[in-house]
């Protein structure tokens, strides 16, 4: 049995840096000195969530990629001798920024990184105006602990961007993420959102086969706007190749999750279920339209 | 709110025939009584799951669509003013068979058929010898209780079936299903697989913010080869579009679960979640692959 142990780091996150980077290279040393191989942080694990307004102040944040910020994980990777994913306001260039998960070897080299593809842009969470799409597609990672299918936050709702992480060979799934409630809203609503967010992670992992991680933040953080600010629902957790829960995380505390994964597991459930055998890639082409339109006759409408 | 009554008919069935239809008629009836405007039946409702092994003589079963079989279900919608889905053996030429799911509507008339796109074979599940796989797509069927989108059993599997559905307009996802557990597997697996099925199934919810439909059979069916017979999980269950579970049965009594959907919910939640708005169409292309395989340079293997 390959087992793969990781640790998931849920924090809350302060407009401090230095404190925001302290914890987590903490964290990390913690994590390798209880044996972790693999640690995941959360969603822009370095600066409170500033996209909860559309500041073009908040661009000051960015750091390029490899640069002095990464240059701190990679140490940390280096000495503790983990491979680590971390997730950065990347700045490529003036008015060109990204949402940019980096995995770092255990040798502190960069292992690769990914560009959050998917954006999301709903009140509270204005990330269009930050970040520039991905540009580099869906491609798993290749590490010395296997292949890493790094997606971001909103990433985890779209079927798409796992399936296609798992086609190009990825071993695990990983969503470092930052997602809560908006505290005005109704508890049965707010219990809704999470149980869906989690449904549709662990979804990922059934579809494909994969173990799922998810690490997501906690803490309130108020809004610049003076809106209602962000909960954080924490609740990081890890789920085996079946979608079963393997560990979670509470919604309050800062913890670290350890989790021993199975990674041969895939290749005994992919034979008892062989979902990859039986894709009807015949058929599938309009998962590249935007809407399968009618054209309606003579309306002038409906175009493909 | 547009609500709309449905009936999820959860039945075992026994050799007899005519006594599987008549308790699917008689549960027609009833739900209708109960004010139900669509109904829908278990995947081949008519029969034992006669794929437990590999006979050719199971292939007298199979009746053209439509045929005399549809016509006694044609005659029950338009008695009962319901929309009903049924699920059928579909005799299509002599050797040429599918799996097929016939959407009848309340007038009697046949709205539309959907072929079993993804066909399951492992142990128990022989489902290759018998069903060619479906030629139609993936496509919802207009009704007068709105978009149907019809997919059957493995599909569940299947994120791309759901979306194709959400993308054609779909306004509810209906599965007629036929699974169960070998009842020698060990408890824990029996539960990973079951939650995964349940899982697996809300998550479309999730992802389209659809209402979901999914109807199983009950009841323990031997195996014809002396292999240990299925199970049958029932489990019968409907989501709404965050993937809430609103009615769910048991697994192992005959029921039919009545479930009222609010089909305006979609457009709320979608407004809320926009996951349409930001699909990463342009970087979905290899989702027709079969994998992403690596070439390896003049190794000779690997093309794509």
């Amino acid at each position: 049995m390959r087992t793969l142990k990781t640790a998931l780091v849920q924090h809350s996150h302060s407009p401090d840096r230095s404190a925001n980077v302290a914890q987590s290279l903490d964290a990390i040393r913690q994590a390798a000195q209880s044996g972790a191989q693999l640690v995941v942080l959360s969603e822009l694990h370095t600066s409170p969530y500033f996209c909860q307004v559309e500041d073009p102040r908040f661009c000051a944040l960015a750091e390029p990629i490899p640069g002095p910020l990464t240059d701190v994980f990679s140490a940390s990777a280096r000495e503790n001798k983990v491979v680590l994913v971390g997730s950065f306001f990347e700045r490529r260039a003036a008015g060109l920024y990204h949402n940019t998960a980096v995995v770092f070897e255990s040798d502190g080299s960069l292992a690769g990184q990914y560009r959050k593809m998917h954006i999301p842009d709903d009140p509270a969470y204005y990330e269009k105006f930050y970040f520039t799409p991905g540009d580099l597609g869906f491609h798993a990672i290749p590490t010395s602990v296997g292949k890493l299918g790094i997606l971001i936050c909103w990433d985890q709702w779209y079927p798409e961007a796992a399936r296609l992480m798992a086609l190009d060979g990825a071993e695990i799934l990983i969503y470092p993420t930052a997602i809560g409630w908006n505290p005005a809203e109704d508890e049965a609503e707010k219990e809704r959102q999470l149980d869906a967010w989690v449904t549709i992670q662990r979804s990922h992992a059934v579809a494909n086969c994969l173990p799922v991680l998810s690490v997501n933040r906690i803490g309130f953080e108020p809004s610049p706007a003076g809106a209602s600010g962000i909960q954080f629902w924490g609740h990081t957790f890890a789920a085996g190749t079946q979608g079963e829960c393997l560990a979670q995380a509470g919604h309050k505390e800062a913890e670290t999750l350890l989790v021993d994964l199975d990674l041969d597991r895939t290749e005994e459930v992919r034979r008892l279920w062989p979902f990859l055998r039986d894709r009807r890639i015949d058929a599938y082409g309009d998962l590249t339209k935007r809407f399968r339109d009618r054209k309606k006759k003579g309306s002038g409408f409906g175009v493909q």
